[in-house]
């Protein structure tokens, strides 16, 4: 990897990240290619689905500054032809003589770019482990290799964990920019699920505002997973897609095109996603307050003793405001797929 | 400020947090020599109580380079004779030009020493409001104007808010980073507390001991609170301080001196000191794990509402392996004391 290179995978990820929730069920991509001289010169994301793919919308930024360059792509170029042509071809017929990507593509059609790519005289550079950053498509891939979306488990907390005091007071835990990141992210999501207790009790929108009140260009579809009707008048009432269980949910959601969810509660759907062992990701607002007592995070008891506690690894943690983000994913063995077990 | 008395200042913050613990009832100051040309010439930190002040030692390393310099200081020169001369008069006749202190003096006995250094000709730089990092000194500051140990009440749990699993299984929560940071912590404290329940349930030492199970120069004196009795046999037998409550405790913890104290728990001994307004900082390490239930962090609910929660501000948030420690400080009116109100 040289330098410029890392800079356009920068720029690559980052258009990428603009472009997460949209693209689903395909990957959200960035691609960026650099010229002889080193300068970034074209960078692109995936389109929404049908659209073009990252590669294309670079090139056609790069226009001739493509010839003899290199292209930096997040995910390994494509190399079969669904709603557009493979992306192989595309970096070949623009005269692209090196391609760095950071993450294998997993899928055993769309999957081989590499191997065709190098028949063709290009360089190809994939360092091995997956050592470049490109964490916007860590949902996606989480997806394919567990053939439902990624779940994302989001609550927000007091530091000693309670999620609302014992009277049910829950505005506001945490303060504007938690509340603030917490509509951005869902902008960036296919869909967001409550149980019906948590419609019941508190009448959500589940909508992705910006401060204004006005709403993200992209909204996550709105799930409901529980047997009790959503009582008309209701913000949700003739907007959600209701499903009896965790299983039905996550199966539709699949088949439907969804790779990227958000569940938000309540206490006990949380603990069903823990327990059923459906959560890859968890993302936790704590505020810096106690209470002592209250509602818990998660509506039952996942374990008697320590060693049988649900453990992830951290990811991140960043400071918002007066609150605190923890985000980390659970460890989980890849199933085999296909070519890339 | 210049640059050159930043970075100086950053060497005696870093002095002093190297001596924090050792110097009650004295505050654990730093001090550094620059000269003329910029050069930090000295740095020194409070010796234990009796012994020298940071500015003797900074200024007894830099000798003659001190003339003509500036002293930077994290807090404000004294100005009395006590176990050793006013440090105001040291620095005159060591030559020092200019002095820069992050913290004023509230103490109206040791105060004072600004006013008159620049009776001296001495120019005194000293930024309102206390813009200049010296975090070392907080706690001291917080003693002083309470009247009373400062008290961190520090907890090891899980995300969503449990120090042990329903069975009582809390070893080992936290990982081995974590692990060493609370070792490193309480070998930097007068005191750490705690509860006759912990002592009877956990036996725990309290020592500040190092990876090897070597300890640390300074101990913390052991501190126990309530009437039951410490079984014979008990590694805290014969070594720890015993109080009937916690008023008592820090009555006589202050008048023997110790202005920084560690409350370790349990959730009563916890819950009693937030519920007392006896809690002035949070250190709270979180595992990347969740239990559902188990034993809560405070013992006994603060309030039935949410407006009614222990509030404080985060400080500090830091990755150790694969925890986090989020720190935080309450916010409180500070106290009139003599004549810095």
């Amino acid at each position: 990897m040289r330098p410029a290179e890392l800079e356009a995978l920068a720029a690559a990820e980052a258009a990428a990240a603009a472009v997460r929730g949209t693209t689903s069920p395909n990957p959200p991509v960035g691609a960026a290619i650099v010229d002889a001289a080193g300068r970034t010169v074209g960078v692109g994301a995936t389109r929404p689905a049908g659209g073009a793919h990252a590669e294309v919308m670079a090139l056609a930024e790069a226009g001739e500054h493509a010839r003899g360059g290199t292209a930096v792509v997040t995910l390994e170029p494509c190399n079969h032809t669904g709603h557009t042509g493979p992306c192989t071809h595309a970096l070949v017929d623009a005269g692209i003589k090196r391609v760095v990507f950071a993450r294998r593509d997993p899928n055993p059609v769309a999957g081989g770019g590499a191997e065709w790519l190098r028949g063709q005289g290009v360089e190809v550079v994939h360092p091995e482990p997956d050592e470049l950053p490109a964490p916007t498509l860590d949902p996606w891939l989480t997806a394919v290799a567990a053939g439902r979306p990624a779940v994302t488990l989001k609550f927000a907390q007091t530091l000693d964990g309670f999620t609302a005091a014992a009277d049910g007071t829950s505005r506001w835990i945490t303060g504007p920019e938690a509340r603030r990141a917490v509509h951005a992210d869902r902008a960036h999501r296919d869909a967001i699920i409550v149980g019906t207790g948590t419609v019941l009790a508190d009448d959500p929108r589940l909508s992705a505002r910006r401060d204004d009140g006005t709403e993200y260009d992209h909204q996550p579809r709105r799930v409901v997973v529980g047997t009790r009707e959503v009582p008309a008048g209701h913000h949700l009432a003739g907007v959600c897609e209701q499903y009896p269980d965790i299983d039905t949910a996550l199966t539709e959601l699949w088949e439907s095109g969804a790779r990227d969810v958000l569940v938000e509660g309540g206490a006990g759907l949380a603990a069903g996603f823990v327990a059923a062992g459906a959560v890859d990701f968890v993302q936790a607002y704590l505020a810096p307050k106690l209470l002592g007592a209250g509602h818990p995070v998660l509506g039952r008891p996942l374990t008697e003793t320590l060693a049988g506690a649900f453990e992830f690894e951290t990811t991140g943690v960043r400071r918002l405001g007066a609150d605190v983000l923890v985000e980390g994913r659970v460890a989980r063995r890849r199933r085999a797929t296909g070519e890339n077990p």
